[in-house]
């Protein structure tokens, strides 16, 4: 099943710059976050209530390509896909993040995690409604 | 009572530069919070066990001034001069930032904390543990 | 004069909650940045192109005050008041934070910037466009 | 060559923890800046050294693994292995982060920087100090 990309906008803050004028590396993952939450959201699915069910998502692994620069003042559109594993255990979401101003992209990336209910200790399959959305029908 | 100040040293780190090439602003809050932690300690109460006692210490209001610049890789000395209001119900630290190389005073600023207890919805006293190292002796 | 606020809207992420539940607060003083930067763009003078003429704000003093707790995924308006002081030197927005959703006070505050020139060491007036918008008309 | 690990120690912080009551994921790549560049400063080349001659290191791609939680006041180790692509144009920092009380891995990852040099559009090779100290000798 294709779930078309979720686009976040970012502006670029002064906080978020380093002495070479760009962005600092890290906060492209604070970012992913961001875009994350949101495509959750518009699934129906606010992260907010996830945890209110005793659901947690913990990171278990992600990864960054950069590209090239992002600066000051800069509008990036950050475009999430979301996908789950066959066995329903693991949220994988592929990134590419955009300047909007010359559509050029600036970085890839994926942030995979988990869900973990209270009161147990291994992982569990998301809640329904992100399988649902995420997971091809028969 | 005089209680002589808390020293906490500090690397100012890359990504706490801005484009300017010098700290910015906001990273010093930050610090306060890991000195007060290391002051509490030194008292003998760490932050941690406070908590786990159940009571944690939402910040009230705090003020900053800046006076000069922190550049990257200055080794800052983050000084932490505790007290406690006559009531015992606010904990005031009064913070000053030198810059260890010169001694120039870069920042100085105060944070003033309160002590909520679980299930409860006014501020308590401190843990009897601060207010020993912090009252006045009669 | 009067300028009506600036209103500039942050949702909280999970990034800026602790262990409390709550958002740590020292966050609320980067979107102070951010709702400033937006107060200068609608003035006319994005901070960028003031950067670019080679002036700089480095901020001179702050201070928070703490009136309620902000949740995650709490949409705050954040409103920024700004003005000039009679010698144009110093540029003071005045803060206040509510959450959307019930209107509530959560933070007050205030942020004070001095202007410098490239290769000058003292504070110089603010640039025209500012002082335009934000100087009392004769 | 083998050269032995740097270690970094650093202390969690409250502002580091998320809701969970764990520390918030994408910090330990901050970390990974702090540990690199006390183990560049050892090789006997300072980042600061390094910016002052004209070159900048941007990275270009990182990974992290997430094995177990860090919490709260936890004292963490984290060691650095740096080394160099053969053709001295790359720096990648392996990393492995521990708990000190009970030394169980909690985090794995690199991160892979370039250099450039100011008025350059290729990444150039590392500068000489970086070379002898990380390229196997013949």
């Amino acid at each position: 099943m294709t779930v078309s990309p979720h686009r976040y906008l970012h502006r670029v803050r002064f906080r978020e710059c380093d002495p070479m004028g760009v962005v600092y590396h890290a906060h492209f993952i604070d970012w992913f976050e961001y875009a994350r939450t949101e495509a959750l959201r518009e699934i129906g699915l606010p992260y907010k209530e996830i945890q209110h069910s005793g659901t947690s998502l913990p990171v278990v692994d992600l990864a960054v390509k950069y590209h090239k620069s992002a600066y000051y003042d800069d509008l990036l559109v950050v475009e999430t896909v979301p996908s789950l594993s066959a066995s329903g255990l693991k949220l994988t979401c592929n990134y590419t993040v955009r300047r909007q101003e010359d559509d050029q992209i600036l970085v890839t990336g994926h942030v995979t995690l988990c869900f973990l209910q209270e009161g147990r200790s291994r992982p569990v399959p998301a809640p329904k409604a992100i399988q649902e959305a995420l997971l091809p029908k028969t």
